[in-house]
């Protein structure tokens, strides 16, 4: 199989896949109803969703920075190997879940349970990170590219640097979901953030 | 990383949003149910969705525009930063999040509280037209290569010209929400038909 | 704009709309209700949904031809304008519109007004094979490379003379489907395969 | 037609409708109505939705396998024949469609008639290997390349023993479903993970 052809096509299925995921989210966003309207009007009922709004933005947020790493990583490799695509495919099916615990938490955030919809929520991006960090792993000891290790040392120490916080801040969250609810989800957008400008604080990344 | 690779990953992730929004639109037309036809026939039922297929055809060549706009820019950068990745993500929210607008106008077009819909209709094509122009201005400012830049100067600054008109004109489409929903839609629908032309009208764009 | 970029871009991003368009299809195809169920049994009331793939087989197969078609006319061009772009993003609005009669269809093909789910299935048909027509001509007279155009002369005429049988032939299928509309989608169906075996009888065309 | 960028496209289309196809399968997860919660508590809503999540997972698992296969015989050809998109295609129709049978058997796998929705549910990968098995047997026999021929005699040998098992097997767990609903769809899953755990014992394959 010849090399280049074998990360494009994981590539190509895994843009895919963050693409649609990202997506998706937003038909979770639901139109209010015009019994509702009638009683709230539609300004009100709209305000209403909020946290809709803030579980879609949070979780968009997230699933695209996790596809500018994907994208990071898999510019550093010119090979991958079976180990690799189910790796891959666990990050996917993780990534691929994520509408659910989405539209879960903009139905419940506001209600008496709703810690149990944020453990689900705040766990499930937990879970995104493990995988996340068991790929770059695998990746960064079996498949980096002669060019890559040559030059690119310095910087693969520095991914691998950076993904070391990556669980424990989600674990971090994954607890603060039972305190508060809001909060939680609240750091996962900053969490997102965060990643966005410690990638940009490092320009060798994409330069 | 190379080169080619960049830009080449980040038009296919683009690509995949650009085509699932697009293609999501669809879903939020609505077959009527059945107790709806057993009064009013399928016929009228089917022509009373006038303003799904509306918001449809309107968020369809909205998008399609920007769709053929964001090709003209990647075309002429060979590299890209972190914040160009971003920008372009800020991008794709807004361009995600236009099924639901979509389906709020088609829901609420001829309610009362309808200019609501409008205005949040309009105002997210106000705020693609912002972030199309902070991607160009970042693009145009610093990831041009060294090629566009001496063969086509003259090409960034007719791209610059042109965009600058996109932001006021949305604007405009916004304000006129306030006064009139439909004037204002139809006002977005003849806005991407106008582009698209002015595109036309520049053959040196594309060729 | 390199041209080899050009009808890449165009590919991919027509390729994620007719993949998407093809497998949103299947959510039209509705889980039995319960309440459904308790009445007629999960067997019969599976087997009630016959409309439903015949809809979900016969849009899915159209597509299918379409985009092997679309897959053969951008093999033959290596440059594009901006009129070929939206000739394209004409056929993608059509067949991005095609779950919804599919859903009409399968929900009111029984019903005593079902012909006008026939009218508009069929109808949307007619104006894909004529957007695909009017790309192609569009495409055959102004984009054919140098190569192409010395080489297959004889394939470009060949794929002009099997297109003028499209729109009528849709045209028939959408004239049938005032009289009977279960008659008129078992057209379509068999249309799509006479073209997939049209295509398959005329080995130039892809080797 | 340049012979790279045939398989090219090919491959970049299914990539997209497999890479759909797993991703809608969330939306058939559905966010449990306060209507059962009030009753039985948001935390136990969530786990009587396992029924759902063991379709979700078996269903994601085995079109991600399927994807790794396709991958793997789509990297030793590189032409393609009419025959061979419409073997695709094939392919590809049962791929789209098992987003409805998986939300059937989430629905219904504790009903009385549970029995049905598996049949279904298994009766569709039973399909899938068959489509899978008669593209390969094309592709083996018509269009490796003159390297592939050469240089990979074995490895093509190895794949026809594998896939022989592949029929035979999902025929076994249909069988099953007829017995236990449950017990055929984790029989689907095990081989799912078989077909991964192989595909691993032969690096052969991607290296």
């Amino acid at each position: 199989m010849p090399e280049s052809n074998q990360t494009v096509r994981v590539e190509a299925f895994s843009d895919g896949v963050f693409g649609i995921a990202m997506t998706l989210l937003v038909i979770e966003i639901k139109v209010p109803p015009h019994e509702l309207v009638a009683v709230q009007g539609l300004g009100h009922s709209l305000l209403a969703l909020w946290p809709s709004y803030l579980a879609f933005l949070t979780s968009f947020a997230t699933i695209l920075v996790i596809w500018v790493h994907h994208h990071w990583v898999l510019a550093m490799i010119t090979k991958n190997d079976h180990a690799f695509l189910y790796w891959n495919g666990l990050l996917l099916l993780f990534v691929t879940f994520v509408p659910f615990p989405t539209a879960l938490l903009a139905e419940y955030l506001l209600h008496p349970e709703g810690r149990i919809a944020a453990n689900l929520y705040t766990g499930t991006f937990l879970a995104i990170s493990l995988a996340f960090d068991a790929l770059w792993r695998h990746a960064s000891a079996r498949l980096l590219s002669a060019d890559a290790k040559r030059d690119k040392r310095g910087e693969a120490a520095q991914i691998t640097r950076q993904y070391r916080f990556g669980p424990p801040l989600y674990l971090g969250a994954f607890g603060v979901s039972f305190a508060s609810e809001a909060w939680s989800v609240g750091l996962c957008l900053v969490l997102a953030l965060f990643f966005a400008l410690r990638g940009s604080a490092s320009p060798a990344a994409v330069e």
